[in-house]
């Protein structure tokens, strides 16, 4: 390895990262004379590092533009402007892999991979989509969506390719929130004892979505701020020899621990002792020293992690300045930066501003996030029980069985993770909460369909991965009334692992009178002797209006929000069973193991032989497009509904 | 803090670990003369070191006796007899609280709590569990089974107990194995950055349940054999002091970078870096430095990381040699180690020899373990096939990841979990590889009851978890042919997510004549018009005989093995359904969601409404037993099934 090569590098990433981003401020790209001649990585490689930062700019503009009238991910991309542009300058993509971590970050790819004309459709139904897909593009060669999973993909492609005598180059880019979770450890711990080729990125902007958390975080911290001046392992042994003999047992010691010293005065040395060729900090903005830096290390046998500093939100500065609500956006001003259609009060704020005022009231009150504290709506209860509050990282794993603890000694933990997140923790809400009949409130936010993030985020498995689970009660409020009493109802009366799954964005305040919360019990909305409709959460607004239809045209409903989905009221679903012989199920779950399967249980184990129909979504993955397109496609709208019921009823 | 107590621990660990072990080989106790009179941990406290020796030594002749007639997990208790002995010494549960990560290796701790008595029952219905269970002993503070979630727990509850402003320690007691899975680092990355006062002990053995893997394996072992002459930050400070100033250039670089030498230049840098203070390594069969070590760290304020070093299986030479062999065992001869019944041909092995033959025919097949080599029937192939062997550790959630990339990269890998662990790896079953429908056979081993070990292990939900996810398909062998060929169809034949579900220990060479697997297709076994039965897996051999038993009473039946929980042959289903119009399944899974459930469902689609009866395991945890004694007592045997079906059919 060449030291002097390093020597480039800047000796103080942070501070250097800060003034680029000063000179950045205010110079906005708007036109794209540049980018619209980059159709493909090989456009890219014949520009010099001048061009590649007037590139940078244009992207940065292009990013800007187009977010702002889609939404999307956008602060992430502007930190990984130049990170891109290096890794295409370098690597030869489709041949060398790029495994995008969570692959929010991938938007500076897809404009360079020949997708840079599809991003007014970035997101929308039959449009691009905001994370990678291998059907897409070529270059795309491994799909992701949730945290932590690159490292694991890029090592089983790395010994893929070995196994069959190939040679390209494997790289996972990684955030240092993704980091914090627990698989990105698992495949550090496996890739380090590799003798196989392997390039990690990890993109260090000291977030996750929110400001990252953890000892892992402030190590890195340590890392980007202290001045290191032995970055490698030569130059040390080189100082180390000109120390001469000293005090008599001092220099015996000394000359003994020489050997630990050279390996241990380096920055990184945490990556270094797990097996991988550390090389950083290295600033994540300067194009010219990171095309160094993914030069040598492409060519560094077994295991490299290259660590870069980057800013996230770069260049626009509402996104730096508000580097998490301009995460994951809606369309917005750009000028303003304020958001088109104010994002309004959703579930997520009843959640929060109810837990709030329970936790008023009772001090063993709890709330856990997994690096979600703003997209859950606990940002007033972070700000106002700080002690009570803890962000865990993106480490949904640690988080439930966290809250596992918590219970067994006296608090009420509360765990908000999106429904979609919340599969990462399946054994532990199984294992440690429910075996042991904990009593943990799982607030199961982005039930059901999110829309626009897709088929990775689709919040469809809950009820089905949930309702097996032995102790667990399941609920789903259908407006924002019963939101706020089965909260209350969780969390102050409730004894056990409960679950509240409820739907991303906004809902209805009162959707039917109030009837006060009883466990196991749901509530029938209309009357009728034709059909029973069975709902529950957002759907029993669908229900409701798919009764009026029905009704004009001559079949009269029951209508129950089942309210529980575990346990089911079995009372209430067999009278009317009996009554009308004929049951439907309408739910935003998959067709599969939801409360459809939950109602054909009950009503076998009551033997009752109605006829029945289940809608809800189909087996399969559900793309990504905006909630009213993909409800019509699915035929979970009320006129498709109530097409398909009257052919059920003939 | 002391710096002199420290100098007691012994300097080359490993090296005092083998003297010790040799002294004690062959002296096992066979009487319990202090033992006896050991009722309580008040009990160990007014022992002196020579006794607690004395004791240790009754213990592990107790341990060898019991376990030797009942089975369980010897090797792990064997390892940690004097770190449980130095423990509860130290620390007074149930007022403190240990929770014992995995919890296989909590006998020492039953034994001295209360329970010395009942280990003639250990792991038999209504006797003790194998694993910490609170509702056993106030002494027990929180249930364990899967790996790597103690830290998580025990953070839990000592941020509840300074939220209470309780005072009393906390202690999560892992082994190096279960370190290796992500969540511990989820832990520890929380735990690190925490002014909470939290004692993690690592039992450091070098082993999973087979030898330990990975960077992180490599790292504690580079602490154990290399000799460190400073454990402590206050000693390495001094000697810097003492290092006069030399070349001018050195000198200034060197006294710059005495901040970072004095932290770096200790064992254990990588916990100390995650905020951890870190104590060892120590010597876990030296009472006297344990008792020392954990008096002090009682008093550290903040998180404490203490690494002791034992070995597994001490003091049972058998153990000693083979500890895999004697980590979950069944009972065996005490003077010649040898298994009392042979463990014979069972579906592991099944699983295992066939996959050996596929893989001498293609070059592409790769077989992944998450730490179970031997249990998974794997050690053939890793022995035959050695680069195309993964074992990546107690990783799970990686496993299915890694497999996805090499299946992406054109690989055909097998990934071998036990039921209950793939929980683990749910998400990364439904994200990583079912949403791209990679092709990656999921080899399901210990599906269903899996008998002595218990609720935490019972592979009951696999059937549920897996079946509303996306592409996948399940399949359910009803004897040794059938696994083979699914096996040889899974791997060769089927594109895409495939699991093979199958139960723990022997099954049946042949049970009906050959049919060759066609995708989605059952298989009528038994021909009658009064009633189907439907079943799947080991339950089929139950469905076969129980139309023998119905037939006696006049009752014909169909009888369909699935083979496919997922796709189901609707044809032959709804065929049978309606000409019978009665159909009752039998499985081996939780009651909710499985393969009664899917029939449920295939019903309803069909329009079919048939009187339905399903059996299988009750919604609540399954506790601990023979498997014989549990299909019994949740009246899944034969004769209850019958007397149940018959009240069905009247």
């Amino acid at each position: 390895m060449d030291i002097n090569a390093d020597k480039q590098c800047s000796i103080n990433c942070a501070n250097t990262v800060k003034s680029e981003f000063l000179n950045l401020q205010g110079h906005l790209a708007t036109d794209y004379e540049l980018l619209s001649s980059i159709n493909s990585p090989m456009d890219v490689k014949k520009l010099d590092i001048g061009l590649m930062e007037k590139l940078a700019s244009e992207i940065r503009g292009f990013l800007v533009e187009k977010v702002s009238k889609t939404g999307g991910h956008l602060a992430s991309n502007l930190g990984i402007v130049e990170v891109t542009l290096a890794l295409h300058k370098v690597f030869d993509t489709p041949r060398d892999k790029i495994v995008w971590d969570v692959g929010h970050q991938s938007y500076v790819h897809k404009i360079l991979t020949g997708r840079r004309d599809k991003f007014d459709l970035l997101r929308q139904l039959y449009g691009i989509s905001g994370f990678p897909k291998t059907k897409e593009s070529p270059h795309d060669c491994f799909n992701t969506g949730h945290s932590s999973t690159s490292i694991s993909a890029a090592l089983g492609m790395a010994r893929a390719r070995d196994m069959k005598k190939e040679d390209y180059s494997v790289i996972a880019v990684i955030g240092d929130g993704a980091l914090t979770g627990g698989m990105a450890f698992e495949a550090l711990n496996d890739a380090g004892r590799s003798p196989n080729n392997l390039i990690v990125v990890l993109n260090d902007n000291e977030m996750s979505i929110s400001k990252n958390v953890g000892g892992m975080s402030r190590y890195l911290s340590k890392i980007r701020t202290e001045p290191f001046y032995f970055k490698f392992k030569e130059e040390i042994e080189a100082i180390l020899n000109k120390i001469p003999a000293i005090g008599k047992s001092a220099s015996k010691a000394l000359n003994r621990a020489k050997g630990t010293i050279k390996y241990m005065i380096m920055p990184g040395i945490i990556f270094e002792d797990l097996g991988f060729k550390y090389l950083g900090p290295i600033n994540g903005h300067n194009i010219s020293e990171m095309t160094d830096v993914f030069s040598r290390a492409r060519l560094i046998k077994g295991p490299v992690f290259i660590h870069i500093c980057t800013q996230k939100g770069k260049g626009y500065e509402f996104a730096e300045e508000k580097p998490h609500k301009f995460h994951g956006v809606a369309p917005f001003r750009i000028d303003t930066g304020e958001l088109k259609a104010g994002s309004g009060y959703g579930y997520s704020d009843v959640f929060g501003s109810t837990l709030v005022e329970l936790a008023n009231k009772d001090q063993s009150i709890a709330a856990i996030t997994a690096s979600m504290t703003q997209g859950t709506g606990l940002e007033q209860f972070s700000k106002s029980f700080g002690s009570r509050f803890f962000d865990v990282g993106i480490a949904e794993q640690h988080a439930v069985t966290f809250a596992a603890g918590l219970s067994q000694n006296g608090l009420k933990p509360v765990v908000a993770i999106y429904s979609s997140f919340l599969q990462r923790a399946y054994d532990q809400i199984l294992h440690d909460v429910a075996l042991q009949n904990l009593h943990v409130v799982f607030a199961v936010d982005r039930a059901g369909i999110v829309g626009e993030d897709g088929e990775t985020h689709q919040g469809l498995y809950d009820l089905s991965f949930l309702r097996h689970i032995p102790n667990m009660t399941i609920l789903a409020p259908s407006d924002y009334f019963e939101m706020k009493s089965m909260l209350q109802y969780a969390v102050m009366v409730h004894r056990g692992p409960i679950a509240i799954r409820y739907p991303r964005g906004k809902g209805r305040e009162r959707l039917a009178p109030e009837v006060e919360i009883h466990y196991g019990k749901g509530v029938r909305i209309c009357e009728g002797g034709h059909l029973t409709i069975i709902s529950a959460g957002t759907m029993t607004d669908t229900a409701i209006t798919l009764s009026s239809l029905l009704k004009a045209s001559g079949v009269e409903c029951d209508v129950i929000n089942a309210r529980f989905i575990k346990p089911l009221d079995a009372k209430l679903i067999a009278d009317s069973a009996k009554k009308t012989q004929r049951v439907v199920v309408i739910e935003d779950n998959t067709i599969i193991g939801g409360l459809g399967s939950a109602v054909l249980e009950m009503l076998s184990c009551c033997g009752i032989a109605a006829k029945t129909k289940l809608f809800a979504f189909p087996d399969i993955p559900v793309i990504h497009g905006s909630k009213g397109d993909l409800i019509k496609k699915y035929r979970l709208d009320t006129e498709s509904l109530a097409s398909e019921i009257l052919k059920f009823m003939a």
